[in-house]
Parts: structure tokens; sequence; C-alpha cells
């Protein structure tokens, strides 16, 4: 916001009003010659009705930013997938395996969380690994296997398209469609899951600013998605002891002032079993719509990332006090 | 965490037993010459007893890193200051204006303040300001204002020091001397206020990490300082759209994992009010012990920070629900 | 690499010999019950043959460790492209138009800059916009206009893919395949690019470690890319007063201890003409094997990035003293 | 800058202009009512003659921002240390241990740096040590050692100083007074140091902003210094294969906007001996003013910071080709 003053304003006494609204002065500007006296109102400051800021003794007028995303702007806090509202009064639970390994175990899993109030099976058929060595996931058939196993079981199912050749097999066997972090500005692939018409789980990436995953989400909408959820799964940090660094600040700015529905993934986000329930009631807390949380039958021979999934019990654990704090 | 296997053992059994334990491998390491296979453990997993890892099949030896900060490793979770526990069962609030002004304003604000189950008034006497041209403190004049309020309402005081010069002063008239982050590792600083016997509010530096904060805490402990109770108040982010980056991760890490009493501090943290309730709330869940928030009669009229000082009815506000929240 | 000490060693003796050979000790370990101490060396440390670390009096044994990446650890600092040898004695220059946005436009920048020995022109057919509601690319006929205009002057040509569908074409008409920086961990891109067996330029995602980014060559040739060279184009940094952060210690380190070839990219780097010829330079002092530079005969008119593009006599000017330089 | 159009002005129209002048667009604002559109210029946008952008066609008016650091803007590229210019047409070297460990230690290196076109002598007498049971200097005894060593061999000396007792000592024996990364923002320690009216070697911290730097040098000059000469140490990164990151954008924004002098340090920067070369190079071209390096007789026996010291020969081949490039 720009807040311009008339040439005989007092500056000082501008800056108290503005200052007494919650508002920052990220600088202040002197026209050349005999202009007058400009603020600039810092990106991070309160939501504060630009009107009554025109309304300040002093004030000569008020510009605001032009709109870039305003598809997601208006979208709203609630997303509707399947009949269920992420965003709605309670929170939303998205468990399951990290990869989707055989039918066998995730139709154990499915009916392991599905009595613990999870509304969402989560799973990867197709894998981002950073290693081109690593296992990439089993592709169609875990599709397959995950659909059936939510289906028996009352779950919806979320997962992870990596491909645009994969689109159309996602879009018919998901109900919400998940672009990973390192997909996230892949604009090819954000086009072509937007013309899927479903709504769509859109992970952070890694140094992502609020504008740009705003203007990612924009794509989706754009192209036809029909409800972007966002999804925090920990950003890039400088410090060792924790493996990424969730985000809750942007959680509740996205949350309470965008009003717009986020997910956040304590399990990728730290990478460690013993912090997933702190940072899943933080999450909550900050406004969070919901999380998402991994678990495995048996951790120790998951195809990828077992340290950080839950075993049932401890699932059962998480979600019970997760629910106990959300009443 | 080094693992060292024994020559005969498989490697793929020995990751799956650490797996299951939750320990993610760092480095897989091959010994020159005819050597077996040792893992680094990431700093970042999960606390595990070491002598459970000794005896896992195909384990040779197991290292652990030698302590580099013992006196905070064993402080535990509770300081005490004059009776009050902060780390105990309930939350502690410490709230107070950015700069103590004047003796009438920090006066009306402890009388405010001392009702709503606040234990510590806070307030700068002297501030650390960006630039030489902004106020930056009245100094002596103000701590007694602040101690005279402090005790005719019930209130412990916490406020920071600057110099080294100051440091008697503060001790005198404070029950927590706060450092600054700006000052974390100012370790002149660090060395005189820890002669002063005193428990200390350490404030992390914008962007250390956590071994960097525990050593600064083993600085003070090291030269004498009575307790140090961790501040998080905000780490230096890559997003204009909030002030910093309150990392709630490394809350939860120190809480859970290192057992340490932690503060957060959501005023400077996200610079703006309609946070402030959210991401207190957020700061509790994940472990904090307590938060401290910037309050002002006028905040228009606040020589500093005045943008994210709650007002009164704000504030009363904000900690009726930590308080309910906290039950 | 991990240092085994004998348990009859004396530690700090051990400790002086590393330290003498440039190593870093990240942590010093102690075996659990009569174990002896292990130094784990810190991975920013100066490459030494570790069998010179294994004759060290007191030291036991010594780990490596195991490759993760190891085509791109022996592919060598040269890559051919049509004949001309990226990493050969003299800097390759790559220069053109942000987009290409006509026949005449592409036609007469490569007329232009042929001349200054320029041998890629570089320009954009797919462009990746933050925003949907920016310009896209002209697309394919883009591609053959691009090809034609450096095939009359002489000119190798390179051009960034976004889209798995537009590999084969992209293929077919580029010599050098250029992977943004959002799409440094595109897995389905990568995979389908490597399989077009030619050499690729490989753009360093945003906040990518040097080791994410080594893992995403891998993935290249893994797939059957003939060659990969690196380019860096800027990390997010966390001060507003440049557009991004050139990390030309990345540079150094790939260029001198991993011996790969580098290309930097002060354009988008530093997103201002006046600190491009400075940043050229000190890319070329640093290692790199050349510099991505973009030029615009109207910079104006651009369609995407007009402000950093260069020009035509500033462009002359800047290669001018980069060939000087680099006698 | 904001720039404000005129309500008949046509906004492609202007914003062409500012394109063609290296401009960048921050944000497009409309006034609110029948208000025109205003653009705010990113403030990473290159140096442009305000009065030139407002006789574009359509542009109302331009506000600049007022000065926050007006002494530091104004002090020019080059400050005299005894005789020396810093900034001035060769390059200075500052070359010296990490700690001086004693008479015969610091006499030795000034002997043999002397004569390589070393015109400062660097050591620590007050060391800033993580951690407190580290070694932390030999104190005034060493600060007398290196005078003496010094003025022997006709060098300046430059050192740190941690405390504000010790300022005086300090600003007697050395001919620049060094300011630590980790005192950037020690107020109390900048006036202090100002107040000794000689010049100042000031250190970046290792997450301030360029803004934060200059308003710490504005700080020193406020107080009374007589010149302050910058110097870039390697900022926090994420990338753990290098220590920190040197940021040479900064330096040659610094040097080619600011006009400032800058000097590199390059072996905290990288932490290892074998990229003080390259980046040294690259520091110069970049337009530092100098870089400062560390050197020890027996790196394996220093007290600090061994592992990035050159040995003598080292230094002699770093110095010479670097003078060589420098011509």
């Amino acid at each position: 916001m720009i807040v311009s003053l008339r040439v005989d304003a007092d500056p000082q006494a501008v800056k108290r009003e503005l200052t007494a609204l919650g508002l920052w002065i990220a600088s202040v500007e002197r026209g050349l010659g005999s202009g007058g006296v400009q603020f600039v109102v810092a990106p991070h400051s309160t939501g504060v009705d630009p009107a009554q800021v025109a309304q300040i003794e002093g004030v000569g007028s008020v510009s605001v930013p032009v709109p870039e995303h305003p598809q997601i702007d208006q979208q709203g806090p609630q997303v509707m997938v399947k009949g269920h509202a992420i965003g709605g009064p309670r929170p939303t639970f998205m468990c399951g395996p990290c990869s989707v390994e055989s039918s066998e175990q995730i139709e154990s899993i499915a009916a392991r969380v599905a009595p613990l109030g999870v509304t969402f099976l989560r799973g990867g058929a197709f894998k981002p690994r950073s290693s081109p060595y690593n296992f990439q996931g089993h592709g169609d058939p875990a599709l397959t296997w995950m659909r059936e196993a939510a289906t028996r079981h009352g779950l919806r199912v979320v997962t992870e398209v990596l491909s645009e050749h994969d689109v159309s097999a996602v879009a018919e066997l998901a109900d919400l469609i998940q672009i990973g972090s390192r997909n996230m500005q892949n604009f090819a692939l954000l086009k072509r899951v937007g013309r899927a018409h479903k709504p769509v789980l859109l992970k952070r990436a890694m140094s992502a600013t609020i504008e740009d995953w705003l203007l990612a989400a924009e794509y989706l909408l754009h192209h036809g998605a029909s409800g972007v959820v966002l999804c925090e799964r920990g950003i890039r940090g400088f410090d060792p002891s924790t493996r990424n660094l969730v985000d809750l600040t942007a959680v509740a700015l996205l949350a309470h002032v965008h009003r717009l529905p986020v997910i956040v993934d304590p399990s990728h986000g730290t990478g460690r079993r013993d912090l997933i329930l702190p940072l899943s009631k933080a999450a909550l807390a900050a406004g969070a719509a919901g999380v998402m949380i991994e678990t495995h039958d048996d951790p120790g021979k998951a195809l990828s990332d077992g340290p950080q999934a839950l075993r049932g019990d401890e699932l059962q654990a998480v979600l019970t006090q997760l629910t106990e704090a959300a009443r």
C-alpha cells in the first residue's frame, strides 16, 4: 500500500495513526521538487481497510496493489473433496504410508486408519526421489491398490503425480491430486493437472515465498482445478538439527489473513517421530485445516522415509490427542 | 552417532533396524582396505538409547558425540525466578511495552496486566535499534520506573541489557536478565552477565543454529548464571510477507528432546497483531514454556515497535484464550 | 570421512595432524564402553587422500563415503557440444534474449552476437513464468526461428524445455538442452531429457544443496544424457537489495574440487545490468567455464526480463573485457 | 522509488520506458476511487537518475527514499589508514594468524608476509569463540606483541575488539579496529568504538541485510569513527558443502553502486585452503578493495582455525597470483 500525504500534512502525525492501525512503514519517500511525503506500507503489516487509511488527517490518497492472483484470493477457506470439507469445522487427517508397497500393505493400513477419524488415505505410487538409484514407486498398479483399499474403508485418496503422462490415471483414481514440493513451479504439470478439473493439494517448494505459492495455486485454478488446498511440508533452513523447518508463521498468515485451507505435513517437516505430536498440535493451533502423517506397519521395512513413519499404536495416540485438542 | 558394522554384517539388515528405531543414515562410509561399513546417523534423528543400537545384530560398535555444552544439557526444563517456575505446569506470560517510556506509562501497564495472569513485566530501558537516529531507551531511570511498578503489582521484571557497563544496574533491578538476539554471541556481555549469578533469558540470534544457541547458554552457565531460559523470537527468512519466521520446530525440539524451557515472542516474530493469538497458541502447543507479548496503551504513540503492540483489550482477549487452551 | 583412532592414541596429536592437512573435525565421538575416539570430518574440508590420513600416527582406520552419484563424479571438466568444449581453455559465452519474440528479433541478435566470440545463442521458446497471466513463450515456431538464426551465424543453440511433451522437439533443434531452476528436481522431465542422449545445461534450483544438484545431474546421465553442464543462476537469499544471490563459493567448489563445468548466469543472478560485468569477471575468476548473458535490441520492448537485458553496445563492452581478462 | 502516473497515462508505455532504463516494477498499485496507477520500483533495480524518470511521458511525479544512513552514503570508496588508501588503485592484503599465539610467532609471520606486498598484519588478541571451553586469546600482551612486530616490519595492525573495556587498549595499538561478525549489531560496542575516532573494519553479521550493515556503519560514523571499511566473511547458507557462503553479489553492489570499500575474507568464508585463491581472485574481480587471508607457520599447531590457514609457501603463491591479476 502507498500512502501519499498532502503537502501540508505532518508526517509524524500520520505515522502515528498508521502505527495505531498496526501498519509498518517500509520506506519513507519524498517527491522530487516540491513533492510531498509518501509512505510505502510493509507487506507484512496487518490487514486494514484502505478506506480507513484514506480518512486519516493529512492523507491525500491511498493506493493498493493490483491483485496478482485473483482466483485463489477469492477461493475461500473450504475446499470440498467428495463431500468432505477441507477447512471445515473439524481438522482433516490424511494418513498412510510414504510409498504404496503392495496391495496387502495398503489394505492393512487403510483398515487400521479408517476407524481413527482419518478421511484421506495417502500414499505414493510415483515417488520423487533425490537419487535415481532409489525406489521410484510401483506406479499404476499402486494407484489401483490404493483406490480399492480406500473405497473398501470409506476413505478418500490423495496421491502425488510427477509426470504429465500420469495425470489422467491419477485424476481418475484419486480424489485429491497432490503436487509435490519439487514440482510446485513445474508449470507444465500445473497446467495439465488444472485441466483435470479436480481439487489439488499443492505442496510448497523448499524456498517458495508465499507469493510464489499463491501464483502456483493461481495456475491450477486458471487452468481448471476445482479447488486448491495448500500444504506446508517444511522449508529449507540452515540448521542441521532439524531436517526441514516447518513454517507455521506462513500457515497462520494463510489461514487467518488469506483465509485459505492449509494442511501441514509434520512427517516430512521434521523427519522425526517424536516431534510429530507437538508439531501437529501446533499446526492446528496456528490455523491449519488438517495434518498429513505417514504411518507404516513396519517402519524398518518401508521402501522410503521409514524413520519418520509412525507405527500403528503411535498414530492412534497422536490422532486421539489431536481430536481431543480440537474439541 | 557412528554405527560401525562388523565385517560380516548385512548392511541392509542393520539399516532396517536403525530405520525401525527412527534413525536416519546421513552417510554410508566404507573403510579403506578391507574395512567394514560405518553409518553416520543424522543429528536430526530421534532420540534413541545408543546401548540399544549396539545390540542390533551385525553392529560392532557405536560411538556417540562428546558433549559440547554439558551444563546446559543438564540444566533441566525448569528455571526458578523469584519463586516462579518457568517451565512449570502453567505457561508463563511476560507482557509490557517495547520501551519503558515514563513512570506513568509503565505503572499503568503493570496495573493492567497483573490481573490477567501475567507474572513478568517486560519493557526496554536500553533499546537495540538498527539505526543510530532512533530512540535508544531512557536507560537507568526507566529501570527504576519498571522495578517500582512491578513491585507494586506483584510482578517480576525481565529487561534487556546491552552494555557491559549496565550489567550491574540491570542485575540489581531485574529478576530475569534478557540478552537480545543481536547480542547472543556477544561473548564479552555473556561473560559479564554470567558473573551476575542471576537467571537469564537468552534470545536466539537471527540465524543461530540450535548448537550456537546452546553454546551461548553454556557461556552464561559457565560464568555463573543461575539458569538460562531460551527465547525464540523469529529467525531470518526469505519471505517479505512475514517480518521474521517463528521457528516452532526448534521450540519443539528444545522442549521435547533437549528438555529446556523456551519462551516464544510472537510480537517480534510476526510483527503483526492479528497473528499473535494463533502463533501464541501454536507456541504453547509445540511445547513452549510461555510467551512474551508486547502491549501498549496507545500503540500509535509508542516510541518503538508500535504496530505490533496489542492494546489492553486485545491482550486480555489473547491471554484469556491462552489460559483456557492451556487448561 | 570417519577417522577412527587406536585406543592408545593421543586424540590431540591426531587432531593436529588432521588440521595440518586442512581437515575440520565436525564431531568428536567416543565409543560406548571402552571404545576409542572417532572423528567425523566435515564435508566442507579440503580434498585429501584418505590413504595419507590412514598413515597418521594413532589412526586405526579411515572410512570414506560411498559415492552417491558415480557418473557425474567421473564425467570430468569438459563437455563437448557440437565440436565446442565447454570447460575448455577459453570461456564459453551464451548470449541472446530472454524470450525468442520473432524470427526477425532472433536473427538480428544472432547476427550481432556472433562476431563477439559468442558460441551459443540462448533464448526461450517455452518460458517458465511465476504468473499464469504472463507471456509463456511462442513455443515450437520460436524453436525453428532460433535454430535457423543460429545456423546462419555459426552459433549453437541452448534453450529450455519445460514439458515432457516438448522434449523431442527441443532435442531435435537445440544443441544443448536447458533444464530451468524450477525443474531441477522435476524427475519425470530429467528422465525424459536424459533419454534424448544430448548434452544438458542443468540450472540449480533456488535452494538446492550441491548434493541435490549433483544427484539431479546423475539422473540425467543415468538416463542417457551425453554430458551435463551445471549452471548457477543465483540462489534464494534474504536480502531484498539483490534479486538473487550468485553463489560463487559453490562455483569454485564445483570447478576446483569436483572438476565439473559450471556456467554462471549473472543476468538472472543479479537482475541488474550494472553488476553483470563485475559478476561475470568474478565468475570466471572463481573457475566458471563461461557465462550466460541476456541481451535485447530494445530492452523496453522485451516480453520478459527486460530490465536485466544488456543492449548491444553494453554486451559488446562486457564481452570485450571478459575476453581480455581471460587471456 | 515510487513512480506516480498521470491519470491519463498509458501504464504499459510507462512500464516500457522504466524497463528500458533497467528498472523492475516491484508492485503495481492503483489509487482508491478515481486515483491513477503507481509503480513501486524494486530496491534491487539499477541506479538511475530520478529526474530522468520524472521526464518519461505519462509520469506525474517521482518520489525517492529518504536517506537512512547519510554519513556512510557520503563516505566514498577510499578510507585512509596511516597513509595507506584502502580502496585505492591497488588491492590491500591483510594477512596473519587467526590468533596471536606468542611474540615469536607473530614476529616470524610479520617478517614473512611483509615482503609479499601485505600492508596489514592481522591477528586476534581477543577471540570470539562459539564455545566457552575454547582458547579465548592472549589479550593485552598479544596486542603488544603484534604492534611491535608490525612496526618492525612496516606493517599496519588490524585486530578485533570484543569488549567495551578493551576499546581504548585496542585503539591505542591498532591502526584499524575490527568489529567481528557476531558483534555487528552490538550497538554498545559500536558506540564505544566510534568514540575512539579511528578507522574501523566492520564485518558483516551472518544474516545481515545490506541495509542492516550500512546502518551499523552509520552508528560508527555517527559516534566518531574516522572511516568504515566493510568486510564480507561469508553469510549463513543452507549447504553443508561449504562452511559459509561468500556473498560476492553484495560485494559488487557495495563496490560499484554504493561505492564503498569492501574487504573479503575467504579464509572464514570458505574454511578451506584450496578455495582461497579462486575466491580471492573472484573477490577482486567483483570489486573488492582487498582480501584478508589467514596464514600460520604450522597450521597443525594453530590455537584456532588451523585448517583454513595457509602455510607460508601457499600464501606467497596466492599473493603472487593476485598481484599479477590485479595489474
